[in-house]
């Protein structure tokens, strides 16, 4: 009998985030003033964030200690198991070894709770009472809602309308860990106000939402605001993930040939391959993959130019792969992937050759989703489900070759099933977005 | 820093199952015909179950050794973990230690899967094809679905219509490991049909679904029917979580005062519980606490009898704590919890005072359960909210007894979210059944 799960011991823990961007050639470029086009002012950015993530924003530490408090959190689902997908394996005919990281163990299903907890303390440290952000999917509204009634701090989460409406379960998730959740757009900004009465029966959208948040939380002295991803300390909170991957993978005296995550904001991907940067930038022989959604290929169609991290303007401009600020992915289910750019971190990596970018539709995600319940039990998010289908590309591309592949099962699928339903009846498409719509939409990108 | 999470070394695993029944003074009572009155031939329920199960619910073997086919797949899940409730305690204000097994880690949410994957294994091994069942709020459904795909049977289960239209990520879920669902009553079988001429609109109950499941069965030579709770071969199936319990709070140095599981069918509680008991034989000071609703008291105002086990009186006479075969219990949301009898296991141990029963209303468990996941994280099933609850009122009947608690969270609540949102909007309400009622229906009980 093969042995399936590796649990690192406790005392083995990882107490210490990776900051990946002090090893990356050339580094990453730091955010700009829409104004002045300079570096942006760390006080500038105090209004909105904590100095204690603001510093690690722009950390020139290689290594930065996990407080105590986060750790002690982190327990009810760290260390994360690492897997071998052995059934997966046999199902698929393969002599290559699959291991994945399973992050669905955290109370709110996904990784994001890494970041949440670690987030909500430092805003907690510094006397925030409350915390604005905005949610797509659902995950990160969990999450943080989660983290913020463990230390005790209000939440409000603004989930863009259609979701609100196709996921009430997340909703009731977030209710139950006390949060506020409205509709976005919603009555309660400016913004909201002004698209409500426009449009009243709007669908919403990230842009929207985001800028909700931003103005609830320069609107009162007592709130500050979050960001599930894309953000530099948002990536080194997630590194964890790579970092227990490398200890358990050494207990049963292995490691990876391939690395791959799916990419959204990019958190999710750096979180696990970082930790693996070193090594190859020291001469080993892998290879880290990151899985876009065809439907949103910032990485493999996008251009890379400094733009807006929302759709209102509001945010510093970001170095990064973008397909343009306004740019509105279709409306495929794995909602955590429909995002217009990609983390400065991970476009860096992807710039300095040090990662490769896969996109797929959603069909053939669905479909190796459906294989991975049926052989490891697991009903993966649509998210994780990219990362899946990569696993199995990689696994098959010539199934004698010995490798061994390592993947993060992001999270589970398990308030996604209506999404399932909708594969199982046949109602997904796919969407290949064509190349003009993307050149229009980075035409009118700030010139730097 | 509390060590939270107690792992159990893969070499550890627990590689026998445990049989309380033969250690319980005075035995358990064996099944009976209906029609002779005489205990029921093994032949006769050949028909309906496979060998290997017939002679584990009449073993007189102290220990049955797991199959390698079963210990392999349960490597997905198990060894589960064992977790110190140390957030919840703090918020109680308790001296006392809580610690939770938790069942929620496997691939379908709760510990139903344990006995699937063994039930699909014997069926298997002796050649089935295809499973018939029945499930009510689904847990079952889903763990036997996922369990038969494992073995390469086919499974078709018969869904409560009420739950069926209620849940209808159940549906999906078992959808996605392969089986073929229906809402009962349907016109698949002739009860189901004849129920659907008298009224088309009937939200069926546990009873017809169990006669449609069986008729199914012995309507087809390639098909055995499978239950989920209630038997002796359940039970023991069920026992590797109080025995790895055991081993884990040993790894720490603890032992349970007091050991609390919720009661259905009974083989949660069963699965916890009964390892401790030759240790209460042996003069151990430990309190065995089954939790029950108190809108389904069987265990606490039922009586004690020979019972049909549905409500069409097709099965075998159990003798147990029953509120008659006919009692329906009104619909709260703990939908596991809704059964008319109790394991006969469980009945002896009641009947020999070698555990305590609890009647809970729903609105108090639901309130534990919302604490559980604001403190501890994990969103309980209803059903287990019921031992959260019971939990804390053991850990707060005197704050400064340093006594140790050890229960069963035997499922996540993540497909029963809209239940919890029916309770913030105070949709819910208590059930205390009528003493009158019960004695009503345990009136025409068959006289033996």
């Amino acid at each position: 009998m093969k042995q399936k799960r590796i649990e690192l011991p406790p005392d083995q823990r990882v107490t210490q985030w990776y900051n990946v961007m002090t090893d990356i050639p050339n580094g990453v470029q730091p955010p700009l003033d829409p104004e002045t086009k300079q570096p942006v002012a760390p006080e500038k950015m105090a209004r909105i964030f904590p100095m204690g993530l603001l510093e690690q924003e722009m950390s020139d530490k290689r290594w930065i200690d996990i407080p105590e408090e986060v750790l002690d959190i982190w327990q009810i689902w760290r260390p994360s198991p690492l897997i071998r997908a052995n059934f997966l394996e046999e199902a698929i005919g393969t002599k290559a070894k699959i291991y994945y990281k399973y992050e669905g163990v955290s109370p709110s299903g996904s990784h994001k709770t890494n970041s949440a907890v670690a987030q909500a303390y430092y805003n907690k440290r510094e006397g925030v009472k409350r915390l604005a952000t905005e949610t797509g999917a659902g995950q990160w509204g969990s999450a943080l809602s989660f983290a913020t009634h463990k230390f005790g701090l209000e939440c409000k989460v603004y989930m863009v309308r259609v979701s609100f409406d196709q996921k009430p379960y997340r909703k009731v998730m977030m209710n139950t860990y006390g949060a506020q959740i409205v509709a976005s757009p919603s009555p309660d900004t400016p913004t909201g106000r002004a698209i409500l009465e426009r449009d009243p029966n709007t669908p919403g959208s990230l842009g929207i939402a985001i800028s909700e948040a931003l103005e609830d939380t320069v609107s009162r002295n007592d709130t500050k605001y979050a960001l599930g991803s894309v953000l530099n300390h948002v990536c080194h909170h997630q590194t964890v993930i790579g970092l227990e991957a490398k200890k358990q993978l050494a207990m049963v005296g292995d490691y990876p040939d391939v690395i791959i995550g799916c990419c959204g904001g990019g958190s999710n991907f750096a979180g696990l391959a970082s930790p693996f940067v070193p090594d190859k930038l020291d001469g080993k022989k892998i290879r880290l993959i990151g899985v876009e959604p065809a439907s949103c290929p910032s990485l493999t169609k996008g251009i890379y130019a400094y733009d807006f991290g929302d759709v209102s303007q509001r945010t510093p401009l970001l170095y990064m792969y973008t397909l343009g600020h306004d740019f509105i992915p279709p409306g495929i289910h794995a909602g955590g992937l429909r995002y217009h750019g990609m983390a400065p971190i991970i476009s860096a990596l992807q710039r300095e050759n040090l990662m490769e970018a896969m996109a797929l539709n959603q069909l053939e995600c669905f479909e190796a989703g459906v294989l991975f319940a049926q052989t490891e039990g697991i009903i993966p998010a649509p998210e994780s489900c990219h990362a899946v289908r990569a696993a199995i590309i990689e696994a098959t591309r010539d199934k004698n070759e010995p490798k061994t592949i390592l993947f993060n099962l992001s999270g589970h699928g398990l308030l996604d099933l209506s999404s399932y339903e909708k594969y199982f009846a046949g109602e997904l498409s796919n969407y290949e977005y064509p190349a003009e719509a993307i050149a229009e939409a980075t035409r009118h990108l700030p010139k730097i």
